[in-house]
């Protein structure tokens, strides 16, 4: 069992993502903290609060963070994802709300109380990651490992330089990359190879509520559905790595965030040419697609089979 | 009486200003933040555990908090305040220890359990309060006034641009500027004439216990004192400008904290022509000196008939 | 006799610099250069034109430069010197047009003809300068020396932090401080002292057609004049440098034009701690207004009996 | 014939791109400007100077030009040329000097002679291009064309970010780009790829002094020579395109360049997604690989024949 940690935006990907945790027995969800990201945190958290209960995870509890970006503290949201940040999935209403506390409260009591045994998991904006770093150094020791979906080597997608999570607080995430531990980064590179072709669209539809409700919904409202492409998957991605990291293909490298350019704000800027420093990163750069869908959708599967 | 939540960085000017809440009847500390400054957290919390005993600050909390800058987690001392901070002063080592929790957390509670009641005063960097800012936004509404020593809006101290609280976390700072309310700044304007000249010196030395083991030897290490100047008591600005804020001619600004520049970084740049902008500070231009030394020496020698 | 070259932007100021210039027996005027600033180009230099013959400077060339900033290229424009840019004072229309070259060939090519001979003054944008100092690295040998009207220690007025001339163009700014001389900064912190209030006034009123038709009209439209002050003459300052240096208190200093900062763009930041760093300025720190207005008066009232 | 002026700063693959006007009767070289990059102003002057006599490249005038970056001044050097700034070719020390005067003024005035007739190509840092713009912003609208080798839509070469002439001078690439004309932009996207293989260099050897003495030296010294890869000839590819445009797939974008980035100078950031925005330049993203090479090799062999 690999306890993981989730900081996330839902977010049409990030509700995927969160389906491959509950398909995944080998996954313990031990939180899921909210962030301002693709849409504004209020919605961010009635989302995470709506698939708790959809996709039966428990007692896990769901605990919001930060409402804006470390220091412009400016709402951001991506547009792609629908006024309810879910795109036409409509869940069922959740019975229970959000734990009382504060996320990056959250992640540090989380992470003190069993260090080297969670996986953090971020697959929106960093910030509640990067003021949980500024309130305790030690999270960086106690992690077991930081997964990232977010940055670019080659060129972003909001603009392009930058990847949107990186855009949406690069103050964050220069933090989180210069905190000391080593980003597991899964950038665009390798997300934008996770598609939804038709093909795995008409895998996913057979199954169930799971598909009825979220799976074909969402994924139809996120981007066209053609044989040969189709939306990406980019937070799944982060979750695969965790279940399988030899599904994606590695390089190690140093990675600066840029904070101070015209154009460039939130750019990944990575260079595998470590000379003699020190890698901050693993930044992925291929990923093998067809093992990744066949993790997704075997998850998928036996999620449906649960629910239902 | 007034509640005051002192987040200081001892320090010389700290101390002096911890004198003086010490030995102003009026007022109601409620908590000793600490933030790394003038010399590393653990010298300012530690100084700040010594003076609370030396200065019978009573049970007031010491809650330690963060130990370098927002941005680039850098430690950062001013080289001015000597070895341990305060200078050639050397307090008895204190019985007590700090408080379990975090400056910020600490910041939040207080004012969430006191709406409108607690003064925040902040004599260092102010990655403290930038944390509890962005922890929980409604700290703006629930202070009752934030008085900083800090800025400048003509020349600084530690570059020609930049004062030293505001260069040692320019993205905090400008957080708390743009955060929402007024902040009232006593910039270098006003605290370089609060100087400690001969004739103060001469009225601190009677004061037993106090001038001996804190008062003078801490001016002394701290700066030459003679008939025509003498050393800054910078932070006891802060603390003179709760008890009397008539010392001080204030004007409204508007005052935006550079972080981009080449050599502007933590300059405050004070636009006194507000057009048609709401102003977010009130910004010190003169000081009543007779004045403000007559209200500390008055409350130093309060405080040395308490403490013999 | 003390060869100048004089790189303005008329503008009130300049003009008032020039009649100054005009009045003056000990300057040989070498040359007139233009760059947009105070109004655009084409009005700086007609109104140069109109002033070469109305001061009646004889066969000295005029010639135009730089129409925009030299990094983006935009004209800027002052508002306070009216639309023709000398207020409201009218000349004469000109009878002869500018020289056929370039303001940055001619700069090169005087100063490569009598090297070590002529000073340089600038006193608009600093553009034509830096462009000449990379055409022509040895312009900085080859002049005497340079002043500049421009730049401030402590306050802007544009905005909080420049000064207009460095804000206009922050980028020729750097390349003209960092070239290799000792830049005469005379900034803000002088020549708002050289204001024309009402005594000065009076002293010009009787100078025949030069008070009619410049001195008195340009200074009323630009700022009110008073017993106790009125409208600086900057400009002016610089030729008066020239003329007796003495007036002035300079002290040496590094200056560095911020060319990065959000707000803090063509500021001059100005450090009079060396340190082990050779100065790249000298920078007026005080003037004697007396001694100023008596040799400029002086100036006006020679000028005025050639004048008629 | 089109006519061709030549900004240049060899280095090796701009005597490659030489070799290629040299080797194509449709070309007519009005003249060849220096620029220091590759090595230093002396050195690619001469090196120009010696490819003129080598190439038998007549009359045509070289006229050097910037010394340094345009807002830094700095010297800027590739190391990857060698010493020499041809590696390990050696060509006859040439027998006449450059001309007299000076890039900037040499383009400007070519231009203004013959407008709409020549193509303006810039293989080096544009310093002197954005000079010429500055001089004399008509130069936009006389030129023909501007053809540039520089720059990337992906990664850098000199760091992860930026192409290595577009580093070398940021600020003259931002003048340059926002000038108003339509930049060709062959960039490392495509140079990367125009390599020199083992078949390719199979193909120069046999071609007399030319090979002997210039190409077969050049291009082993540049890098290893291999069937699959090889030294990539950048400058080359922006001669290419003046005699084959067709031989480049080219996409309308807007480019700009940033200035102001941490880890970012130089990025020539590059927005294919237009909106309303009017396309600066026209991004080269795909090269016929094996045309080209039909293209160089041919005009190798016909200058081959020539120079015996």
């Amino acid at each position: 069992m690999t306890k993981v940690l989730i900081d996330c935006d839902p977010g049409i990907d990030d509700a995927l993502a969160l389906a491959l945790v509950a398909g995944s027995p080998s996954l313990e969800l031990v939180g899921l903290t909210t962030v301002s990201g693709n849409v504004d945190l209020e919605l961010t958290t009635a989302n995470a609060l709506a698939l708790r209960e959809f996709l039966e995870l428990g007692e896990v509890p769901v605990t919001p963070g930060s409402a804006g970006a470390l220091l412009r503290g400016t709402a951001r949201t991506g547009h792609v994802h629908g006024a309810s940040g879910l795109g036409d999935a409509v869940l069922p209403a959740p019975e229970r709300g959000p734990s009382p506390g504060y996320a990056v409260d959250f992640i540090v009591e989380a992470l003190r109380a069993a260090p080297g045994e969670i996986t953090l998991v971020a697959v929106g904006p960093l910030t509640n990651l990067a003021l949980a770093v500024r309130k305790e150094p030690r999270v960086v020791e106690w992690a077991r490992e930081l997964v990232i979906m977010g940055g670019t080597y080659t060129r972003g997608n909001r603009d392009p330089a930058a990847e949107f999570n990186m855009l949406a607080d690069p103050e964050a995430a220069a933090i989180v990359f210069d905190a000391g531990w080593t980003v597991r980064m899964l950038g665009l590179d390798v997300t934008l190879t996770a598609v939804v072709t038709s093909d795995v669209l008409d895998r996913m539809r057979p199954l169930g509520r799971l598909a009825d409700r979220l799976l074909v919904p969402a994924v139809r409202s996120y981007g066209e559905v053609t044989a040969a492409g189709g939306p990406a998957v980019h937070d799944a991605c982060a979750v695969a790595y965790v279940l399988d990291p030899s599904l994606f293909t590695c390089v190690p490298a140093v990675v600066k965030v840029e904070t101070a350019g015209l154009y460039t704000r939130g750019m990944t800027v990575t260079d595998f040419d470590l000379r003699d420093r020190r890698a901050n990163a693993l930044v992925a750069t291929a990923l093998d697609v067809r093992g990744f869908w066949r993790l997704v959708l075997g998850a998928y599967e036996g999620l449906a089979a649960r629910l239902g």
